[in-house]
């Protein structure tokens, strides 16, 4: 930043800087965005307002302002099943797509040693509680990481803890996304297909 | 957004969204990263500072704490030459290379008809004003416009206003940014390169 920067702006430049996936231009770009925006003051407040108003639901991890939280206490939803994902994106991610009404429990994040993440810093004790005497009923724990070397990883470790409690565990199925051509898929992605290929 | 999706949560990835170049997922993660660093509160204080204390130097148009800036205001620099820039990014990149010690004139913007900026949205008045009386020793304007459609286009309206001004008009060089070899070079690039070489 050249010395003749005043000191607040090279101060907001830099704020801008610490949020995820911002490069030097794009701090440059949100920076002037949020000089110059009449949308900003709202910006502000919804930050400060989630800050406030949201935490973390004691049974599965996501935010919410009530506890437990709209989907955990809703008598209407398969209270049989368990499906432990990462993160809220990924929760909402399978909200969106219908498939699943069951419960959720959010670990987190994953296993990823050489970040610092152990299992004591995911929400893997809560969970081993719940399937133990929270939660009785449930007895399928769909194991839904990210396919990614870190999830599966995690998937792994999680199945050895379940596995005593006599749970059925299961994982979401690998294979071709909807829409992508054969010949755009890359090889673990096919080879994956064709391993859960079914009879038609 | 699912339905079971608590609304203060809703609201911050909406806010979020609003950041120029922000999409669905990186919103997510942005949000995520609000909710969870310690880092939020220093990041909504710098915003709101900046937004307190700074506003645009009336002559050049910078952000700046007094007024007018500490650049325009500077005696050691040369005050026979203008610099006109698009944006703040623009003058900062300038003040990095060391190469020019003269004064700056920010637009704002270019001219974009089809987004609605025309001359009266830009600095364009304030600039044949300060070149007719507040600055007469100017006597260079340099046009720093960006090599786009619109930054040309600029350059061109803005050349027809100053020239019965008496005043030498220069535009930056165009060529081969340094390092690129030959080979990467797109054709445009490469031909502004061959037009303007030079003897040595």
């Amino acid at each position: 930043m050249p010395a003749t920067t005043p000191q607040r702006w090279q101060n907001l430049i830099l704020a801008v800087r610490k949020l995820p996936g911002v490069g030097p231009k794009m701090a440059e770009r949100i920076a002037l965005y949020l000089m110059r925006s009449e949308e900003t003051d709202n910006i502000l407040r919804a930050v400060r307002e989630a800050r406030e108003h949201l935490h973390r639901c004691t049974l599965c991890g996501a935010y919410t302002e009530e506890d437990p939280c709209l989907r955990c206490g809703d008598p209407g939803r398969e209270r049989n099943l368990l499906c432990v994902v990462e993160e809220v994106a990924d929760l909402d991610a399978l909200e969106r797509s219908g498939a699943f009404h069951g419960l959720y429990h959010l670990l987190g994040g994953v296993l990823s040693p050489l970040d610092g993440v152990g299992p004591r810093q995911l929400r893997i004790e809560p969970l081993i509680d719940r399937l133990k005497a929270s939660d009785p009923r449930i007895d399928e724990v769909i194991l839904a990481t990210n396919p990614t070397v870190e999830g599966e990883a995690t998937a792994t470790y999680l199945t050895q803890l379940i596995h005593p409690l006599g749970k059925k565990i299961t994982r979401l199925a690998y294979g071709l996304p909807s829409g992508l051509a054969l010949e755009y898929a890359d090889e673990l992605t096919l080879s994956r297909a064709y391993e859960g290929r079914k009879e038609v």
